[in-house]
């Protein structure tokens, strides 16, 4: 019913997370319709992406290659961040949330993945090595384990923190409690056992 | 935090329809790290989407252009579909949603806009004289109002009817009532004063 090109570019955009067989074919129609050049201006800024953007050689957060050809990120290119901590997170959206809230100045390392036996992901398929040398060429005093307190992210940071244990950095690991604005009521039993178990000393005098 | 170029394309992406700040983020995010080529394959169908895709010079429904320059969909070039009837939409989707209910062998012609004052769109921007010379051009016997059972649906098929009187067409408009698998209980007046008003005699025969 629909012209074969229109058909192509549906079933394209049906490959994107989350999108549907309908929000695909709305998309199709929608930048068929429009008059404002949407569809060639999103086309081509596609058609050079993979090539334009790079994980960045330092840290693996997203870089754009610049003119001598490599590919370091604004983060790492930025004199102003404090070399003393490293942030380990496990994906770039993990570090643009924390980029997000504001309280953190120092450099990240993205570990582009964590442990999970069930995917067939072992501690092999880590980039420890590559972690290793980012601390020691940063001089980093305190490595901040930022993996998500789930599953495979406790097993990750454990993992990390024994195999950084001998290098003789300070380790942290990020709280896990009761969100701000939660509920107790509803919380669940493992955060609220953490929430318990992480509880810290409270100074009346403020 | 993104390096510009993935910035461009999570602006372009959240010009879509339904299409957030987030989910832009994810799209771009997904697509940098894909594996499939996805990213480029999506870019170059898009960059010659608009030319490639036409609205068909004889029904209004979506073509792609033929060797010779002229879009033709495929529905008016399919030599099978009956020329005696012809069913009026106000767009391409809902043409789309008439063909997959496969109860429907004849033409169609998409207005491409209802009446609505409310818009600013007056009964002098309706295709009136393109609709009376397709009429014209198919010999079709029997024009199907298929606007929405909506305000502006039925103000423009009211229209129509009085613009295609002088010409001697049967003129017949869609069935609106409670749906199929519908609930009476929770159907609204207008609705089931449609419903009531609509009803057809039984035949104790079958």
């Amino acid at each position: 019913m629909l012209p074969e090109h229109l058909l192509r570019v549906v079933r394209l955009f049906a490959r994107l997370p989350g999108v549907g067989e309908k929000t695909a074919q709305r998309f199709g129609l929608y930048l068929v319709s429009d008059n404002s050049g949407l569809a060639a201006e999103l086309g081509s800024e596609l058609v050079g992406l993979q090539h334009g953007v790079q994980p960045c050689e330092l840290c693996g957060n997203l870089a754009e290659r610049n003119a001598s050809g490599r590919a370091i990120c604004l983060i790492c290119a930025d004199e102003r961040r404090s070399a003393g901590e490293l942030c380990v997170v496990g994906k770039v959206q993990d570090l643009m949330a924390i980029e997000r809230s504001g309280s953190y100045r120092g450099r990240y390392f993205v570990l582009g993945r964590l442990l999970s036996p069930l995917d067939g992901i072992g501690p092999e398929d880590l980039p420890v090595d590559r972690l290793i040398d980012r601390i020691r060429s940063t001089g980093a005093e305190e490595i901040i384990l930022a993996t998500p307190p789930s599953v495979d992210g406790e097993a990750t940071a454990l993992l990390l923190a024994r195999e950084l244990g001998p290098i003789g950095v300070r380790l942290s690991r990020i709280a896990s409690g009761v969100p701000h604005g939660g509920d107790l009521e509803f919380a669940d039993q493992i955060t609220l056992g953490r929430a318990l178990s992480g509880r810290r000393v409270m100074d009346p005098s403020g």
